[in-house]
């Protein structure tokens, strides 16, 4: 059976660089956006309604098919809501089968349950979630203040803890759910990783 | 500054043999029971008192210093509560500055906090606690049912979570007082002592 390593992260915890460093250092394949491009492929709707929808963002208005717009109702965004969470579900599974991997988010603990993946979710002090921002994205956050980027990453989070907890019925980042949970803060994530491949 | 590593644990998941190997491992100091005798040296209560108040069990007729037995009121049990924890954190204090050490459980986490030491907490699904405390103590648990054995297990616990949350204001358990957290279940903490000893 294939190694499968899911990650669950707070948003600016460094968990996408800590999955995509463990990917590289254990050989394995290494899969986070490239589950929304085969989304978009496989319910023809377009990569950035898809990225919205799995986002939680506000949906009036998004062009939802390919070279086509359209207002969304509530039950319309609902019923795509739940699409995009089957294609998901199948796209994960199938990766899953085809060789050993690393999967950023998108309720992949969840969905491959009966894999027995390896289940790490990552996370941080907020002060050392808001310089991470900050420093990952100094362009786009440089006209933000601390107090905005804050309320940026609990906004994220909410929505990421929503979507969670609605299609798992479990707690997002509830230790109970991972094998294990790693605190970010002060730490470097290329420095925790070699430690941390020695799992597999 | 000499390294610590305090180890808080829910009651069966191996924690307490995790602290010991780990010690064993890195070659430091190893705490655990040895507080609870200088704590009776420093308190002159008994070791048997000072275990049962730890452990916040029933507290009538307990003898409560060496050699001599009296009825214990509800004020006397909080002042004796107090004057232990106050003993426990010199004595915690005084051991992490000897040299590089691990302890285990006694808020040792909150007590050093300013010392910066590496907090993992220990953890395991309910099934997996009831088998790992029977196959540790068969004569002692050969006698209860599993449900029984569970119920010693969550009684434990809940003392610890209610001790811990008294004297830190923390929550125990909850990952964003730990740098590490670590799901047992399924695990074979000889097995896994070696990779964690290499973040140290």
């Amino acid at each position: 059976m294939n190694k499968i390593i899911t990650i669950g992260r707070e948003f600016g915890s460094g968990g996408r660089e800590l999955g995509r460093r463990l990917a590289e250092e254990l050989g394995y394949e290494y899969y986070d956006k490239e589950i929304i491009a085969a989304i978009a492929e496989k319910t023809s709707m377009s990569q950035e309604y898809v990225q919205e929808i799995l986002e939680g963002k506000p949906h009036h208005l998004y062009p939802i098919t390919i070279g086509q717009s359209m207002f969304v109702t509530d039950t319309f965004y609902l019923q795509h809501e739940q699409s995009i969470y089957l294609a998901q579900s199948e796209i994960i599974r199938d990766l899953a089968q085809r060789s050993n991997c690393v999967i950023v988010g998108r309720c992949a603990d969840f969905i491959l349950k009966d894999l027995k993946p390896y289940r790490i979710f990552v996370y941080a002090d907020i002060e050392s979630r808001i310089k991470r921002c900050i420093a990952r994205n100094p362009d786009s956050q440089k006209h933000l203040t601390e107090k905005e980027v804050k309320k940026q990453i609990l906004s994220i989070d909410k929505n990421r803890a929503k979507y969670y907890d609605f299609y798992t019925g479990n707690t997002w980042g509830d230790k109970n759910n991972y094998d294990i949970c790693i605190n970010t803060t002060d730490l470097v994530i290329k420095e925790i990783v070699p430690v941390l491949a020695k799992i597999f």
